[in-house]
Order: structure tokens, then sequence, then C-alpha cells
């Protein structure tokens, strides 16, 4: 039997955007800039493509810019935003737990000059929202906070955070790292007070290489790729059509029967939870209930490091994860599980577990069970 | 009949590339950075991919970066390449026909302070080596000349331009922009002393959203997308794992039988040539013989416009370009046809053909023998 439970790293491509990815790539072919029949039939490939993301998301499809993935939406959002609006402040919030492909931009940032603000988090992950308020200025032209965190599942309070920011001032821009978080909650940015939100293909079964960057309607940005002008000139480049209309398609698929895909999530993460803190020694890291993520749980095994753990694992076809896994497996400390105050020793025995829609309760229970055989064992070795 | 004659603008997949992008979207879909099997049987198929195009230009496969597609290699070449090397100089020397993936990222750095000078063209597309020699400073830091270009085919001297910027400047870094070559010529970077190739794998019957940018090793290269450090840091983002693959796979498929196909697109180029120079009124912009693209034809058609032309074509089912289709269809005139010294009258009647090794003698003999009907007719009631 094979369990594959780190759909946080990435995720098996759906059927139907695979198949709408093959239709393009072999028939309707096209290049979007051509203006023959060819050209205009891939271009609208893009609108629908971008209408149907702009429909779960309640904005205008004008609001969609495609990207190759989610490090480019997060790049783009924050050095686009903060070159762009740099004469209102050089001042950027943002977390501590926060993924590398939002303080790598941001460490770019302070290079050129900009302060940037790191905001702590609780034992749950979670930010404080009067440190928000404390934080911004008069010259804050950018906050990020990500909505869920990618290691433990932590779900950040966006709506009031980008309240509080636009109360204290409202020329500062509120940017949320969506890339946990879409297709797993309900996201209305106009409603949120979202001005850009960065999501990326591979973790809702669409395509790798596919992703997009929602900016609001007037919010200036400056693209990061110049060229021959393609999407209003936000993002030059050819446009991926097959993998933007794969993207749509996977969009809409995740928010079909939406709330019954997200509580067969939450079973899992219960049935889970319950079998596996039988065991002695084993303890979940942060939030474990609605207001957690559904699809992601982090674990402490006493004792069993985790790279020994994920191994073990992996004898017995279930894929899980030591670590965020998106970071070009360096062994980094990782900053969530420093923010929410593991000790070194606890840190270097986390695993991350991370459903889909398509996880099967079958695949929870072999994966409970075998965590069963394996930890006694391995501490029984590991304690000599 | 369907004859798709706009392969410079975008090519059909190839069964081959699409059959091994499906096998990892759905079957081998993990994430190269996960530590598990799934992760390591991704890595490898970056690494594989990597070593195939690396074989195909005799380099290392540590000198392949993967990127999003040509446009986002021209920047990461030019912007990334001066960014890092700025302390020599800020003096850039490209052609007046560039595509706009390397105008406009030049047009950036201008923004920034540096200095850009840009080359003429002779009737035929060409630079002058003594212009270019001439044009070479001691704080040149790029210089940046296509290989094949994207509307007439005019194929630049790169060997002999290399040689004299180094000659000149050894520290000065040479870029090419082979997006229009690669896959129709050898290029052999290491030989030629061309320090920064980029590649765009639609073009070749690769997917869209997929290209590559060779850097040769030990130069300096700042990245334009920062996060987790995939690809040494070069270009952070999960991999597009499909992707890659299947450019891998495209480029080495173009590369098998490569002489036969050359031979058979210039075939291909001659009995077009022939066939519609017979209609009086049409010129062929450019050089036509082996010392062209083997895939671009650039005609004029007196007193008909392109647009006209083009969509006369269309309604036989032949695609065909006005202009070079990668310029999100703004019609702006095109700088490679004014940089050759066509009249704003002929400029506005031209069209560009291109074929790929998939083209067949029956595809240019229909389209011929359509352009015969067509030109006569549409004369008439435009001379009216």
């Amino acid at each position: 039997m094979e369990a594959y439970l780190d759909n946080s790293a990435t995720t098996r491509c759906s059927e139907r955007a695979k198949d709408l990815m093959v239709q393009i790539l072999t028939e309707d072919f096209g290049n979007p800039s051509s203006l023959h029949n060819k050209g205009k039939e891939a271009e609208d490939y893009i609108k629908e493509a971008k209408s149907r993301i702009a429909k779960t998301l309640r904005v205008d499809e004008k609001e969609i810019v495609f990207t190759s993935g989610g490090t480019e939406s997060n790049n783009m959002a924050l050095i686009g935003a903060a070159l762009a609006n740099k004469r209102q402040g050089m001042h950027i919030i943002t977390t501590e737990i926060e993924h590398a492909s939002v303080h790598a931009p941001l460490a770019y940032l302070a290079e050129l000059g900009f302060e940037i603000t790191y905001l702590g988090v609780d034992a749950d992950g979670l930010i404080s929202l009067t440190e928000l308020r404390d934080a911004v200025r008069e010259d804050t032209v950018l906050v990020s906070v990500m909505m869920v965190n990618n290691e433990i599942g932590a779900v950040e309070p966006i709506e009031e955070a980008a309240r509080i920011v636009k109360e204290k001032n409202p020329n500062t821009l509120f940017h949320v790292d969506a890339i946990q978080a879409y297709g797993k909650f309900h996201i209305y940015p106009k409603r949120a007070g979202i001005d850009l939100l960065s999501v990326s293909g591979h973790k809702i079964h669409a395509p790798k290489g596919t992703g997009f960057l929602y900016i609001r309607d007037k919010v200036k940005v400056k693209p990061i790729i110049y060229g021959g002008g393609q999407q209003k000139g936000m993002r030059s480049g050819t446009e991926n059509v097959p993998g933007a209309a794969a993207l749509g398609e996977a969009a809409a698929e995740i928010y079909e029967d939406f709330d019954a895909k997200v509580a067969h999530m939450y079973a899992l993460k219960e049935r889970f939870i319950e079998g596996i803190t039988q065991i002695p020694g084993v303890t979940v890291n942060g939030r474990t209930g609605r207001d957690s993520a559904p699809q992601i749980v982090s674990i402490t095994v006493d004792d069993v490091p985790s790279e020994v753990m994920l191994h073990s694992l992996e004898e017995y076809g279930i894929y899980v994860s030591a670590g965020s896994a998106c970071s070009s497996n360096k062994p980094a400390p990782s900053r969530t599980l420093q923010g929410i105050g593991l000790s070194p020793k606890k840190l270097g025995a986390t695993i991350r577990i991370s459903f889909s829609v398509y996880t099967t309760e079958k695949e929870v229970d072999y994966v409970v069970e075998k965590m069963k055989e394996i930890i006694p064992f391995r501490r029984k070795f590991i304690r000599k």
C-alpha cells in the first residue's frame, strides 16, 4: 500500500486539469499574441482561466495575473509593490514564520534600503494583532502575512490584520501568501481588505510551473519580468496557455462540493490526531480544529529524529515531510518551529503530514498503524 | 486543408514531450525538494533533463538553469549579469533588432543608470563587426546579440562577434538570445565564446512555460527571483518538473537526425520562395540560403496590407504572422523591418511564414497556390 501524505509539498495533477493541458499542448497550441484564429483561441483559454479563478475569489478577471508559480507570485507582489510605491515609504512588516519565497525577496528589498519588521508568533504560530497595530507606521508601504503556515497549518487572522493595518494607515498595501490556503478556504480579497494575494498551482492539483497573483484594481505593482507586454505589461512572455488553462480547471474543480471536501480533510485530520496521540511522547504542534488548516498536521515524536521517521515511513510507501520541503532540501532550522518555541531537540523530531481531497481514511489508518510499530522500535535503538 | 506556418510564434508540443509530461503530472509528481523517494525521483528528472540539454550544447549540466521561458531567460541574463557585474562598468551593447524580451529589460537597466548602445543593421538585418568593435569600451559589462532574428531569419555572426568583443575587452560578457536558433543550428557556447545563452521551450515543440538559460561556469549572475534556493539559488521556486523534463525530451528529439531536419526546412524554404517570387510585386526580405535561418521567410507583398493577407490566408486554414507575434498583439512598428530599411508602406505589407520539422511540401505548395489566388484578387480591390 502507498500513502502520499506530502500534499503541502506538491500534489498530483487532477485528471481534468491534465486532460485540458494535453488538449492545448497538442491541438489548440496557438500563441495568444498571434492575430489568427489559433491565436484567438489561445487568448480565449487565458481569458476563460482568469474568469474561472476570479469567480472563486469573487474578484474581476482583470485583477488576475498568471505567473510561473507561487514563488514568482510572492516575488512580484513584494518587490513589485515595494518598488512601485516606495515614495510612500520604505518600511515593510511581515512575520518571522513566512515561507522562504517571502523572506528571500524581503531580504533583497532590505539590500535596497527597505526596513523590514518581523512579527513574532505565539505557541500556536499566530501573530499578535496588537503587535501588528503597533508596528504600522506612516512610512509602512506593505504588510505581508501568510494565511496558512506551511509547516504547522496555523491560520493567521488575515481579515482582522488587514482591517487593523488599513485603520492605522490606509495607504499601506496588504499582501497575503495564500499558497497553502487557496483551495482549502473561501478567500474573498475584496471583503477581506487584501490588495495582493499569491497562489501556486501545484498545491491544488494543477501542474507545476503555474500560479497567479491577484492584484487589486488600482494597486500599483512594478513588473519584475519585462518584454513583449503580455498580460497588460504586468508579466511579459508568451503565456503558458496549457498551464494557465489547467490552473483555471483545477481552481474551478477544487471549489466544487467545497464544503464536503474541506469537511473530509478535517475528518482525516481528527482521525489521524486521535490515532497518533495514543502513542506516548507524540505531540501535535499548533491548533487542530476548524481554527487550523484542514490539510496540515505537524507532530513531534520525542526521541525520533525527523529524517529517521521520514525514511522509516518511506519503507512502507508512506511519504511525509521533515520541515517544509519547499526549500531545496537544504537542512536549515525551521523558522516556523523555532518561532513557536520548540526546543532544538523537538524541532529535529518534527514531521509534517499533509492531506489532499483524494486522501482516504484507509491511508490515514495505515500511517497511524505503521507509526505505532515504527516509533517504539526506533526509540529502542536510538535511546541505547 | 490546414497549414500552420507560424512556428516561430509557437509550435505544437511533440508527442514524446507530451507523453513524458503526462507521466510526471499524474504519476511521478513529487517535489524535488522532498527528502523521500518521490522527491528523489523528481530531482532525477531535473538532472536528466539538464544533462540532455547540456549534451546538445556540449556544456556541463551545472551550467543550465531552468526558467519559465525565453522571456525570463533573457531577463535573467541581462538584468542578472548587469547587476552582478556593474562594478566593472555600466555600459551595455545590443542591436536595434532584438526581441522585446531583450529590449525591455535593457530599458529597465537604462532606468537604473546603465548606458545602452544600439547597433544598426544592414539591409539583410546583419550587424557590422567593425561597428561592434568600435562600440566595446573598458566599461562595457555586457553585449547582447540575437543569433537568429525572429522576423526575417537573419543569422548574426555570433562567433566572430564574441571573438571581437573578448579581444577588445576580455571582461565583457557575451549574451546570445538563441530563442529562434536553438534546434535549428548546432550551437556550442564554449567554442563560440558565449557566456550566456537564452532558449525557449515552446519554439522547439516543448510545452509553453519552459525554457532555460545557459550560464557559463564562473559567470556571475544575480537571480531575479528569490526564495527556497532551488537550482543552487539561481532560480528559486519548486521546479516545473514535468515542463523541464518535457523540454529535455524535446531538446534531445530535435537534435536527432538533425541534419536531415534542417535540410528539410531549407528545402521547404527554397520551394516556397521559388513559388512565391513568381508573383509580381512579392519580395523576400533578407538572405534566403544556408546563411539564413531554415525556418523563417519574411515577404513583402506590394499593396496588400499584412493583416489583410493574414486574414485572407486564414480563410483557407493557413496561419502566418504579421510581424513577430510575440508582442502581445499590439500593433507597433517592427524594429527589425525598420532596421533593414523598409519603407512604412512595405513594412505594413510584410508577413512572416515559419516552418517546423513537421511542415510538409504539400502545405508549402498549398500556401503558394492560395497566395497566387489571393494576391491579385486583393490588389484589385485595394488599388481601387
